[in-house]
C-alpha cells in the first residue's frame, strides 16, 4: 500500500441542489484537496453518486465529524476508504482454474495489490495452485460422501465468514449459492458469468451460444445476488467467433474474455470505483 | 457489375472423402481456375460447405454439366451465381429511418453495388428519403384505417412478390411477420435486430438493457424466420456503454451498430458469403 | 435546440486547492444547479479541467459577473455555452465523398443538431450530394487553371471566413492547408485521417498499411495545426484486417471507421466535450 | 498431444492452374482426407498459400514421394507437420516477467501444448517464476561486468543453439538483437512490442503515446528480422485509452493486451497457421 495513496470517498443520495458544493467546501475547510472526483445523476432514478479521491493535510476527526453532519443533511450513503491496510480477498473455485491462476499471477506480479487469504473449493484441482503461490487451500465438499448439499453449503458459509475477507471472488466456482450467503455478502462478492448476460444465463452457456450460431461471445462480472445471474453487472467483455470455431474454440476464446474481465472488475471494486443502486452499478472508471 | 468478376459456385453435402479433388478436378477441366477457395467441415453435424471463385476461360455449358454430376454423386445443394446483371434488393421500413438511410447511402457511394428496386413501408416516413434517392417508395398501411393486419399483411406479401427483388432487407421494419412470408423469402430476407440476440429477443431491447444496467450493447442481422428474431445469425456488432448512457444514448450509440452490421450482412449475402445450415450460418468472410 | 438545455461551463488553469468548491458555490449562489460536472486534474503537468452542465433558474447577469471574478482569481481559460442558436458547420471535401455524405446524413436524420452553412470543395464531385441535401455547394477550384496553389488556399481561406461558421469539418478534404489557415482555425477546424495516427501519417495510409502488413487499421479525427497530421487527438477507430483484405477492402473497412470516427470527435466537439491543453485532448465524452 | 490429430501441410508457390486439383487428388490417392483447407492467392504478387489438415489411413511414404513430385512440378516451398512429438519453445525474458507468467500459466492450465525447454533472461528476476513451475532458469548477462554486450549476445545466441527449441519467444526480452541472431532464427523467434507498429517502434512507446495524446494503444507480435521492430506481422490487439489515463495506466491496460497478442501469436506458429511471404504473414486462423 502507498501510504501517502488519497482516501476515497463515495456517497449516494436522492439528486438535490447543493451537494456538490456542500462536499467540496466540507473538503477544502477540513483541510482535504480534491485530487479526482467522478460524479453521476441517473435522471430516471433521481439518484446522485459521487466518488471522491481526497488528498492533502487532513484534519481527519473534524473531516469524520462534518461528513457526518453532511450525510445527515443529504441522507446520504456513503463509504470512507482511508489508505492503510491492504484489502484481504478469497477465492472460490472449482474444477476450471483459468480464472483464479490468472488473480494469482497478478497478485504475485503486483498488478492487484491485495492479500489472498485463500482459495476455498468444492474439489481438489487447486490445491496444487494454491501451494505454488503459498496461498491456504481449504476444500469445502461436504464430506465424504459429497451428496448432501445443505452441508456442504454450510461450510462453505462458515468458512468464508471465518476468513473475514473484504471480498470473495468466485472464479469458476460451479454451485449455485444458497439465499443466506448471497445476502450475507451483497456487495462483497463477485461472480464471472461466461455470457453476455442476460443472454444465455445459467449452465453450459458456450454449447448455446455455440447451438444458437452466435458472431460475438462474452463475459461478464457481476455482484451475485440471490436471483442466479441476475446481480449488478460490473464488466463484460466480448471476443468474435466464427463457424469455424467448435465448442472447445469458444471455451478456449472465452477463457480470455472470462479472466481479463473478472480481474477488471476486482480491480475496479478494490478501487472503490463501483456503486450500486436500483440493480444497476455506476462504474467510475 | 464488373463483366470480368469471377463466377461464385457454393455447395454443401454430407461430408465424404473426395469432394475437394472432384470439384477442383471438374473446374480444372472444363477451363477454369480457382480464384479464391473456402471451406468448412462442421464435425459436429459433419456438414462440407464450400465457396469458389472462378475465373478463366470457362466452357459454361461444359461446367454446368459436369456440375450436374458432380452434384448428383455427392448429394450436394448448391448455386452458381456468373456475374451479370446487378442484384435486385427492396428495403422495408417503418417510422426509424436511419437503417434505409445508410443503405440508400452507400448505394449511392458505389459500396454496394446493387439496385434498389423500391423502399416499402407501413409508414410515410420514408417518402422523402425514398424521392431524394430516386427510388420508388410504396406505403403498404393496410388502407386508410390502417388496423386491420391480416390486410397489411397481405399487402406486403403481394407487393413483395410483385416487385421480385433477390433480397428484402428488414431496415427496422417494426412488424412481425406472419409464417407465410417467412417461409415464401426463407434465406432471402434480412432482418437487423438492436440487441445482442439471444438477449433482449422482441420488442425494446434498448429499454431492457437500460434497465438491467448492462456494459455492452449489440446489433444483430439475421434471415428471417417463422420464429421472431431467432433466424440464423449473418453478423453482429457491439458498442460498450456506461452509467452514463441514458436509453436515449443507448439508441444513439445502438444506431451506428446497427447500419454497420446491417450494411455488412447485407453484402456479405449478395456476394454469396453466406451458407446456411442446422439454423446456423458458415459465413465466408 | 431544446431551450431547456443546459448551459455548457468549461474551466480549465493550474491545478490549486479550492477550485472545485468555489465553482459550485459560484453555481449555487447564483439559482443554478450542476446537471453533470466531469473533471480531470493531469498530474503531469498539474493542470485542472473541468466541464459542467448547469440549469435551473440562473441569474445570467450575477452568473457571469461571479464568473468573472473567479476567473481572474484563479486565472482560468473558460468557455460559457449558453443553450440558444444551433451551431454552423462547414463541411469541405475532395472527390471522395463518404464523410461528407454521412454527415449530412446524420443531419438529415437529426442525430447532429447543427446548420451545415456549406459544402466547400476543391473538386465538382460533391456537387450533387450538396443538392440533394438542400445545402450550398462552393466550388473552390483555384480558376480554371487549377494550377495555382496559393490561389486555391486564399479563395479556400477567404470561404470559409466569410461563411463564419463554428466549426471546420475536413471530411476528406485532401490538401495540405497552409499555416495561415490553420493557424486561423486552430480548435475550430477537425479532419479525419485514415490511420491510426502517429502512424502513417500523409498520403496513401491504406497503401503502407497493406504493404507492412498490419493486422488491424484505423483512422484518427483530430484538430488541425500547422504541423501535418499531428493535431490534439479526439477519437480513433479501429477495424480488424488480414492477409485476404487487399487495398481496396482496407480502403472498404476503413470507410466505416473514418465516418463513425469523425462523426463522433465533431458531436463530442459541438457539446463542448473536448478540451484541449499541451497538444493533447481532455474528452468528457 | 493427440495422435490422432491431422498432419499439417503448408505450401507456397508462384500461383498457376491446377495446384488445388493436383494437391487434392495427391491427398486422395494416397489414402488421405482434407479435414480442413485454408487457401489465399495475394494478386499483387501471385502466390498462392495453402494450409491443409490431413487426416486418414495415409500411406506416407507414398504421401511424401507423390508430395515431392508436386514440390518440384509447382516449385513449392512446404512443410509437413506429422503429429508426434510436443513442440519445444524457450522463453527470454528481462525484468519484466508479465508475457513469460502469463505464457507458463497457459502451458500449466494445458492452453498451449508445448514444451517451456527454460527461461532465458539477461537479468535474474525471473528465477523465482521459473522454479515455481518447475522449468530451467539460465541467465546470460555476458558476465559480472555485465557491460560488455557482444560477449552477452554470443553467450545468449550459444544458449538458444544448445537448447535447440523450435520456437523461441521474446516475452519482453530488452535487448536489440545483432543480426547474426535474428538471421539464425528467422521464422522461429517471436517478438512482442508494446505498440501498434509501425507507431513508436523502439523503445518507451508507451510514454510517447500518452505524450501523443492517443486514445487507443495496442501491442504487436511479428517474427524477429534484422529491422528492429520491422518483421511480419503475427498479431495485433488494442485497447481504449483516455485522458484519465497516466502512463502508468498505459502499461496496465497494455499488459493485458500484450500477452494476450504474443499468446495468440505463440499458439497460431505452433499450429502452422502462420506462412510469411514478402515480409507480411498470412495467419490461417
Amino acid at each position: 500500500m502507498n501510504p501517502n495513496a488519497p482516501a476515497v470517498l463515495t456517497l449516494q443520495c436522492a439528486d438535490q441542489p447543493g451537494i456538490v458544493a456542500a462536499v467540496a467546501n466540507m473538503i477544502a475547510e477540513t483541510g482535504g484537496n480534491i485530487a479526482n472526483a467522478d460524479q453521476h445523476t441517473d435522471r430516471e432514478s433521481s439518484v446522485f453518486l459521487q466518488r471522491i479521491e481526497v488528498d492533502g493535510s487532513i484534519d481527519w476527526n473534524a473531516f469524520e465529524a462534518a461528513l457526518a453532519r453532511l450525510v445527515e443533511r443529504f441522507d446520504m450513503q456513503w463509504a470512507l476508504h482511508r489508505p492503510g491496510s491492504r484489502a484481504r480477498i478469497v477465492i472460490a473455485c472449482s474444477g476450471d482454474l483459468y480464472c483464479a491462476a490468472d488473480l494469482l499471477n497478478r497478485v504475485e506480479l503486483g498488478e492487484l495489490d491485495v492479500d489472498v487469504v485463500a482459495i476455498v473449493s468444492d474439489k481438489n484441482a487447486a490445491a496444487a495452485l494454491a501451494a505454488r503461490h503459498g496461498v491456504e487451500f481449504i476444500l469445502v465438499d461436504g464430506g465424504l460422501a459429497g451428496t448432501d448439499r445443505a452441508v456442504q453449503e454450510a461450510a462453505f458459509a462458515e468458512t468464508l465468514t471465518g476468513l473475514e475477507p473484504d471480498l470473495v471472488v468466485l472464479a469458476r466456482y460451479m454451485r449455485i449459492l444458497p439465499e443466506s450467503i448471497t445476502t450475507a455478502w451483497t456487495g462483497r462478492m463477485i461472480n464471472i458469468h461466461h455470457s453476455f448476460l442476460p443472454a444465455f444465463p445459467g449452465a453450459k452457456p458456450y454449447h448455446r451460444a455455440h447451438q444458437r450460431g452466435v458472431k460475438l461471445i462474452g463475459a461478464t462480472a457481476h455482484y451475485v445476488t440471490a436471483e442466479l445471474d441476475a446481480g449488478p453487472i460490473i464488466a463484460q467483455g466480448v471476443a468474435t467467433v466464427s463457424h469455424r470455431d467448435e465448442v472447445d474454440d469458444l471455451v478456449r476464446k472465452g477463457r480470455d474474455v472470462e479472466r481479463k474481465t473478472l480481474a477488471d472488475a476486482v480491480r475496479l471494486h478494490l478501487e472503490h470505483r463501483v456503486l450500486v443502486w436500483d440493480n444497476r452499478t455506476c462504474v467510475f472508471a
